[in-house]
């Protein structure tokens, strides 16, 4: 279980649920598209993304796409099938390594010079926006972003890939409020306590990634972000060295290609 | 040829790649990255977007990468090819038919109820983006957009497609601006004066699909966005009716999810 933060407040579930679900339904209604297509990893964003979608429409408007790859623990594809079903969705299991495969082969740069695991990974990411978009343009449907704030602040996404969506409902949540409002959703314990992965190679988990524990980068964040303080603030509130919040800080100014208009030379 | 617009001033074309192959050494500066991948086409955008690049950085850090599927003419690649051949930059040409082949089978949607033409056509424009990406993340590159100011302002892209890039060296020159530097970065008369095409399908025309010659197009364009003008200056000053200028305005309004930064719901 994971414990309450002393320094994030909690958030009224109810409340937060519903300007969710309602910003997801003026989605659908402004962009005149038929529904949603939500990418189900088993995991707790994806899961919660779901949960929230079927409080915003009509079940039988989302598609939940579980895209498993070779490197996929047989239980997390359960865990997507068991939100698919909690839910009553509709639900479809794509396997994804024969779409990767020929792309291997494509670039003669791929020498051991050059670190491909990155190449690869984000490789899988973007074959899933395309599944996920396939269908969405095929069905008029928009594509549920399961991106949250903490990730989305330090990068954790790959540009075009999971990064590549519709919207973002849970863009405003820290990791830690995910765990709030998925507990309230009454979402399965397993899906909630797992370790967060990404799901991109075996054995990966976001926290080992990152170099740091959720609840912590999430205390960092919003001292930083929410709260606007300054460095020497945070480090002495949080009782961390100024050396980690520099490193958080790199993170985040490497972010800004991912979440901000695409850069162009002013000429008029 | 192409008249000159009594409606839009010329730009200092000097002046004008300059700017642009200073704000590409910058990009590259300022993410520390090792150099530039380029889609070839052999079309106007994509060939002025490689000639600025080489204008910006050696020419060993520049990558073209040509990727014709069946429905690409064989003088298209020959352009793409002659334009790489010209700035001495690196080239590779890559068929994306097998990528694109396995796709077909996925959705489970796809019957005659769905228009499948756009869902097809994105798919291929999103294949471009991998592969432009499997090999930017290879090789520490990133990757430039041939995106102009006419085609991002009415949304004529696809999202994650063509328009996942880097940046967009060409974001702030209308098509016939694009035009104007080709003529002064000597491209070849055949790829400035061919018919533009997005190249997803065979005898596909932007002007056709648009419904409007990019000369009118940039006309509104230019008067509406530079000049803040009101919609009956418009339509009195270029001679056409409120229900054209009504037309690409509606363009406009459907794009701005291609471009603005994805929406998500405030919580906190």
């Amino acid at each position: 279980m994971h414990e309450k933060s002393a320094i994030i407040p909690s958030l009224n579930p109810e409340k937060t649920v519903k300007t969710i679900s309602e910003f997801i339904k003026d989605m659908i209604e402004n962009s005149k598209t038929d529904g949603l297509v939500v990418g189900l990893s088993g995991g707790l964003d994806s899961s919660t993304a779901a949960y929230i979608s079927a409080e915003s429409t009509d079940k039988d408007k989302i598609l939940g796409l579980i895209m498993p790859s070779v490197t996929t623990e047989q239980e997390e594809v359960d865990d997507a099938l068991l939100v698919a079903e909690n839910l009553g969705i509709e639900k479809e299991v794509i396997q994804i390594d024969h779409l990767i495969e020929p792309f291997g082969e494509l670039c003669a740069h791929s020498d051991s010079k050059y670190d491909n695991k990155l190449a690869r990974a984000n490789l899988k990411a973007r074959i899933r926006m395309m599944i996920l978009y396939y269908h969405a343009n095929s069905m008029n449907r928009l594509v549920v972003g399961t991106g949250n704030k903490s990730e989305l602040l330090v990068g954790y996404f790959t540009k075009y890939g999971d990064g590549g969506v519709d919207m973002l409902p849970l863009g405003d949540l820290y990791k830690t409020d995910v765990r709030q409002i998925a507990s309230y959703l009454q979402i399965p314990g397993r899906i909630i306590n797992k370790p967060p992965t990404a799901g991109l190679w075996s054995g990966q988990t976001d926290e080992e990634e990152l170099g740091i524990k959720y609840q912590h980068l999430d205390e960092i964040l919003y001292l930083m972000v929410d709260k606007n303080q300054k460095d020497h603030h945070v480090a002495e509130k949080l009782e961390i060295s100024q050396e980690e919040i520099l490193r958080i800080k790199n993170m985040m100014k490497s972010a800004e290609h991912k979440l901000n208009p695409l850069p162009l030379p002013k000429i008029r």
